[in-house]
Order: structure tokens, then C-alpha cells, then sequence
């Protein structure tokens, strides 16, 4: 998607994981392992972006990722708005434009954007004045890339490389957009081999044209994989056509210890949260050594840390020295 | 009105801008005017109102003009405290005043104050302990001072001082507490002459004792002036018996490039957002080259960071370091 | 109780004031007198906490409260932010435990709680990782600290040492956590006398055994009062079984200043706020001389801040030096 790069192929929007050169996908990687060590001290913060704006613009409410939002920007120093857009009237059109350009005429840096229909940060992102940047923070069904980048970096912490991994992505395929994000970012970074697993009514069609091996049998998808990537399944769908009930689902698509025991012995289990535990996960592997999902969470600040200031400052690398050396 | 004077004739509160002397109006914009510097670099920030409080205390929500003020006390490296007073009950007589009492006694610095009642904005500053200051950002009809001074800004931008100019004010007087703030600030500052068109059931009483010339045809009004200001036609008025239809306000009063041609060569178009295109001016002159209506918002947050330094700091010129200079 | 000081005897959470060590109640009213010297500045700030993350955990909303906690948080340079838990479901349990467990993840330092749940406060911190601190900002009937220490702290600061006073607590003791609080921090100081002033049906069983003296008549019990602490009545209880009117009431308790007369001619009068003026106090006594009712709220911050820095850093030492010196 040309929206995300500037004509020197730098990284202005962050929209989708889908098309994004590999090297741009690893600098962003690094940098937020730089940032990693950042936030391990007590004064978790640089003077990176002061004096510039990020205003999380959300249009469908989550406090849980706003929050992760707001303390990346908190942590590079930024001033931090935050705009929960309500009526539907003003996110779209003319009003949604209207209030664009006034956000940016207060001279704003940042949108983070948060949408409930697939493209709504794509069309933020083409309209926005230049000098302006659009992170997208989930879109409708379309794309959650910052979880995925996130997801790529845990995995790259505990595993290495991602060139001689198998990475199983388990549950709702069709209406995830943390699956389609985690699809392009895992592939762009040239994983070794990308499975999804689900039964075929939460499977897109033509799926396979992504890269991915599909598999409907969860034994048969687990089997020496190094990853195994659970997504939430949102309770709406459980009470419509698609899914029998919880329990069934469980029962074909949980994970236990005892299906955990296909992969590989040191296989890592992630989940994008909150868990919906006996759903998904067992809550002993939830909770259980394999689990790196808080990690997750942790390494969520570093990412959206990495993406904030590539996206603002062009810099590819967060200062050596953290706020304290650096104003005192 | 004395209230906003300390004994010194220095800025204490900002209410309205009725009865301000003329080099102090002209202070504010030239503050304003250092500001606009910092704004326009990348560390958009100036240490002056550092450990200082600022409250944004609204009783009428709005998500807009909120935003202006928090952003220009970010920019002056205020604290800042939302403070949303939803309850009717709070935001009258002894209510209203205990909370001030504590406001103040937390050791706060200034109140900017937005609410429904006429007058509400001075009955609070005459309330206030010493050393708090008080901002108007809206008071029922009454006045919207910051707006008018953000306005006045603009027209000496871009055309220059006052004194020459014939700047026309347009639609709904009556009902206009920005209409009213306009009228006082320009004429203050000397403005040459000041119009205001409107039909007649949308003008208050003897509009014509505060100066300006009434018209209620709005081709005369406009021949020859250097500024239009449009006002903001709120949709109730519109069902009620004062205006027949938006459509019928628009083909008498709506600003078209027609008609702008009757105007001078170099007129400026200016109004205060959100615009109702089609009602109160033509797309095509809102978004056109002689609108300046997002240098507006621009000029806003520098309009208001002058008025917070001001009151709060007693100086009248912004740092010419910012942050990145001084604390580094 | 002893989840709130660590093995080396430092206070790592605050739930409450029952059984903290004179010598520790002592060290935070002494932090408290040193960030009061802080806050008469211009900059209100220092760096003590910078590049710290406070979340206010607010699962019953409290404006006035959650302010005074922000106020503390940005006047110590901590970042904040507001978490208003809104759903019944997220409150508890599960859920509750999830969302801590993200928090810590994103490493938040400290979670400032308010719950209607009496011993909620006490739970999160039973729950909370190693390294992160929990402060009780009020839990249903059970503990106030932080209100009880800032009266404790005025009180000092008015009387001097609490050895030689008698001090009188007035009214709904039995649905108070504030009385609660108040008596533990008192006695704890070394209090000379604690008198408690209600009807019987406002009293708990057996609160003698707490170390006070229970007054059901209100002139008896001010005989002599050094500090006469009234407790604000809700609202609710009036309309109970419990108390017959509000003028039944303040016929009975009130604080007049007729009933004054009995305490100590320089006695003080204090209430933790919002007070139903003609309910519990007259008002020519909550605004008279002798009431401190103000310099209690003054001195929240301060205390506050203290609370915040010793369970954060371990300090008992506000720097004497402000941030204006220490950064420019």
C-alpha cells in the first residue's frame, strides 16, 4: 500500500503490515528493541518527541489500546490528546474531514486511529496534510498492525530468526484483522512457514494465495510448530450461524498441554488478549511456562515506541541515553 | 469591565472583550505574534508556565474548543486538569463555589471556563481567590473573547493594522456571543469600520450604539470590505420562527463567490468553525483561496497561549528559546 | 496489616492506617511538611518521579478525588493515567486480575484504587507483581488513608504535637471509612484522646475497643476538644431507617457555633468535604475562624505526593531543591 511509504521509501503512515519491505519491517524491530532497554529502567523515558502532538482519535472505544498508546507516546515525551469521536455523524464525510483539518491547522504531528469500518485509516491517511503521520489502531476487519509487529518482535525475542520457524495462527481467521495483519508482517519477514488453523466457515476464501498452509485439524496444524499464535474469539460470533457453541469450539479448537504437545518442545503460545480463558487457552497454558502473552504486552510499549518515532522523526534508532543523562 | 484589570492595569482575567484598552489588546496579539514562531517548529514547546495548573472547567461540553486550550497549555508546559462539570446541580451558587474553594486551595492557577449561562465566566472570576486568573471560553450569549482575539490576529496577518479596514460581520448577530466579542475587540483596536449584516429579526436592539454600521441587505454590506467575517448559524435557531429555512437564509445571506465580488479584490473570508457548508457559505468559497479560516484554528492556539502567559505570568513576550534551547 | 510494608520494614503499598508504625506515619507527614515548602513556589513541581507511570483505578467514580491524585501525580513529574473501570464485570475476579497483570505489563509503577468494594484495595495489592505499589483511595466501608494522614498532617501543623489533644470525631461513624481511618492514624500518632460523637444506631459495635471514647451526647463529647472533626453525612442514610431528618440531625449534631463554645478556645474545625452546609456544620462554622477546612485540601496534595514518592522510591526526603533549579 504506497500511502505508508514517502517518495524515499521512508515509513510516513503506519496503515497495514501488507506490502512493507522487509528491511523497513526489521529497522522497526530494532529500533524497539532499543527502546526495550529504555523502559527496563526506573525513568522509563526519552526526550524524543517533545514538543510533538499524538492525538489518539478513536471512533470505536478501547481503553486497553488506547492506554498502550498513550504511555508510548508518554515515554518518547510527547504531548498526548485524546479525542473519543462519539456521534456517528463525525466519522465520516464532510465532518470527519472538517475535523482533520482543524486537528491539523492546531498543528498536531499524529493521529493514531482506531475505526470500526475496514479502510477508515487508509482514507485518514490520504487525506491528512503532509507533515502529518496516521498509525492505525485497528480498522474494521481489515488490519491491527502495530499487534503485529508486536507479535513478530516477541517472536523474534524468544525464538531468533524468523527464517527456520513454523507459526501457527489458531481460531477465527475470517473476521480477525490481528490474523491478517500478523499474515503479512510474519510472511514480509520471511518466516519459514505460516499455517492457520480453523474450521472452514472462519476461513477466508482462497486464504492459500497468502502464502499460508491451511489446516482445519488442530493436530495436524500444531505438529512441530515453534509458535502457536491463538486469536480472541469475540462472543458475537459464538451466538450466531458460524459456531455451535463455546464448548465445541473448545473441544476442537482449545489449547490444551495435552495438543500442546505435538509442536515442539519449545514451542512459545501468544494471544493478542484478553484472553477468554477455557475458549481458547486452557487456563494452565494460559498461564504456564510456554505462555509469552504478557510479554506481549510489555513488548507492545517498545513497538508502538519504534513505530511513533520512525514514523515522526525518520530515525531509525532511539538515543543511547535515556531522559535523565540527557536533561539533567 | 474592571474585573479582568488588576489595580495595576495588568490582564488579570480575560471575561470579554468589551472596555479593553487598546494597547493592551495589542499586547496580547503582539505575545501571540512570539508564539507563532515556536509554533512553527518541530519542538512546538516553550518552558514559561512550567509547574503551573491550568483547569479546563466546562459545563457545556465541547470537545473543540477544550482541545485548543489544552494544547496551548501543553505548548507552555503547563499542567493540565479536565474537568468536566456534568451535573446542573454543580454549576450554580454555593455548589459552584465550594468547588472553586478547592480548585483553589489544590493550589490551581487558572480556570478556563466554558458555560451555558450569560455571565456565568465573570461571576466566577469575581469569586476566585487572589492569584487565580480566570479565561472566558464561552459564556452563554455573552461573549467569547478568546475567538475574537484569535480573529483580530488573523485579519492584522493578513491585512494588516486595523485602522484602514472595513470588516463586515454576517448572520446571526442576535444570538452571537462571538458576534458580540468581534464588535468589541475590533473596534478596540481601532478597526475603521465595522459592519454587521443581518435580517432584521436577528439583530439585537440598538446594535448601533456599540459602533458599528447595521445592514440588512447583504450586497451593500459588503461593497468594499477588506474582511468578511461569517458567523456560525446554530440549527436550532433555524426551527424556530426567527429564520424560515436554511434555504432561504442561504440565498439572502450565504456567502457566495458572487457575491464576494462586491467585496474588495483582497477580502479575506474568515468564520469561526465548524462551518455548515451550503448554509452559511458556499463550498466553494469556504475551502477557497480567500478563506482563512484554518489559519483561524492555527492562530488559535497562539492566541491563547499569549492569553494564558499573560494572565498567569505578567509578561508580555514569549521566550525567543524554545524548550530544546533552555533545558538542554 | 502486613501487605503494606516490605520485609525491610518500608512501606510499599498504603491500604490503610491500622497497625503502621508511629515511626512510619511520622516519616510520611515529615515528607508531607517538605513538598508543602514545594508547592508555595510558582513551579509546583519536582522531578522526584519522573519517567514513573501512576494509574488512578477508578472502579467508582470520584472527580474530586481522582484530582487530588493527578494534582500529586504531575506535581512530582509522574506520568498519569486515568482508568475509569466502568463495567461491573471488569471490577472483579478474572477480569479484575487480567487487567492488572496488563498493566504491570506495560510497567506501570503504581495503582492509585478506589472501589465500592470495603477490602478491594487490599486485594489488588495481595495481587499486584513485585516492584509495583498500590494506594487505597477509598474502598466501601473500610479505609481511607490518605484523607485520614492529610488530617493528621493539619492537625500537627495547626496543634503541634498530637500527645497533649483531645480531638473529637462527629457523626456517621458507622458507615465512615474515613472515622475509620482517622481513629487508627490518630492513635497511631500518639493521640491523647479520640473521642467519637453519633447516635447509637450511627456507632459500630464494640468500637470502644478500638481505644476511644464513645459520646452519644454532643455536648459532652466537644467538652474540651482540641480538633473537632466533623464527617460528612450521605444523603443516602437520612433517608433510612437509620436517622429520622436531616433537621433531627443537625438539631442533635450539628456543629454551631453556640456548641463550640464547650471545646478549647483555640480548638479547630475540620471535615473531609463536600460539606452539607446546615446539615453538619452551620455555616458561619465552616467558613468561620476556626475551620480548616481549606488548608485540609491544601494539604492533600502534599501529602499525597509524600505517599506517592516513599511508596515509589523508597525516599523519606523530598529534594530540597524544586525542579526549576535542578533541570534549567
Amino acid at each position: 500500500m504506497s500511502v505508508q511509504l514517502d517518495p524515499q521509501g521512508q515509513l510516513r503512515h503506519l496503515i497495514s503490515t501488507e506490502g512493507l519491505p522487509r528491511e523497513l519491517l526489521t529497522r522497526i524491530l530494532d529500533t524497539a528493541e532499543s527502546f526495550s532497554g529504555v523502559l527496563g529502567k526506573s525513568v522509563k523515558k526519552v526526550p524524543l518527541l517533545r514538543g510533538r502532538t499524538i492525538v489518539n482519535l478513536f471512533f470505536e472505544p478501547s481503553t486497553r489500546t488506547r492506554t498502550t498508546f498513550e504511555l508510548a507516546a508518554q515515554r518518547l515525551s510527547a504531548d498526548v490528546l485524546n479525542i473519543d469521536v462519539a456521534t456517528s455523524s463525525t466519522s465520516k464525510g464532510e465532518n470527519l474531514l472538517d475535523m482533520l483539518r482543524n486537528l491539523e491547522a492546531m498543528q498536531c504531528d499524529a493521529f493514531v486511529v482506531r475505526h470500526a469500518d475496514s479502510g477508515a485509516a487508509e482514507f485518514i491517511a490520504r487525506n491528512v496534510a503532509p507533515g502529518v503521520s496516521v498509525i492505525n489502531a485497528g480498522d474494521g476487519r481489515h488490519a491491527h498492525p502495530t499487534q503485529a509487529l508486536l507479535d513478530a518482535f516477541t517472536i523474534r525475542r524468544h525464538k531468533g530468526p524468523l527464517e527456520p520457524l513454523t507459526i501457527a495462527i489458531v481460531g477465527d481467521i475470517l473476521h480477525s484483522r490481528v490474523a491478517r495483519s500478523q499474515i503479512h508482517a510474519l510472511l514480509g519477514l520471511g518466516a519459514g512457514e505460516v499455517r492457520v488453523i480453523a474450521p472452514r466457515t472462519l476461513l477466508p476464501r482462497a486464504i492459500e494465495h497468502l502464502g499460508v498452509q491451511v489446516y482445519e485439524d488442530m493436530d495436524a496444524g500444531l505438529e512441530g510448530a515453534d509458535v502457536v499464535m491463538m486469536l480472541r474469539l469475540q462472543h458475537e460470533r459464538m451466538q450466531g450461524a458460524l459456531l455451535p457453541s463455546e464448548g465445541e469450539f473448545f473441544s476442537r479448537y482449545g489449547l490444551t498441554e495435552q495438543r500442546l504437545e505435538g509442536s515442539h518442545p519449545e514451542a512459545i503460545v501468544m494471544h493478542p488478549g484478553p484472553v477468554n480463558r477455557g475458549v481458547e487457552l486452557d487456563p494452565r497454558v494460559a498461564d504456564g511456562p510456554r505462555s509469552v502473552i504478557l510479554r506481549q504486552v510489555t513488548n507492545g510499549i517498545a513497538v508502538r515506541m519504534a513505530v511513533m518515532s520512525i514514523v515522526l522523526g525518520g530515525q531509525g534508532e532511539a538515543p543511547t541515553e535515556p531522559l535523565e543523562e540527557v536533561a539533567n
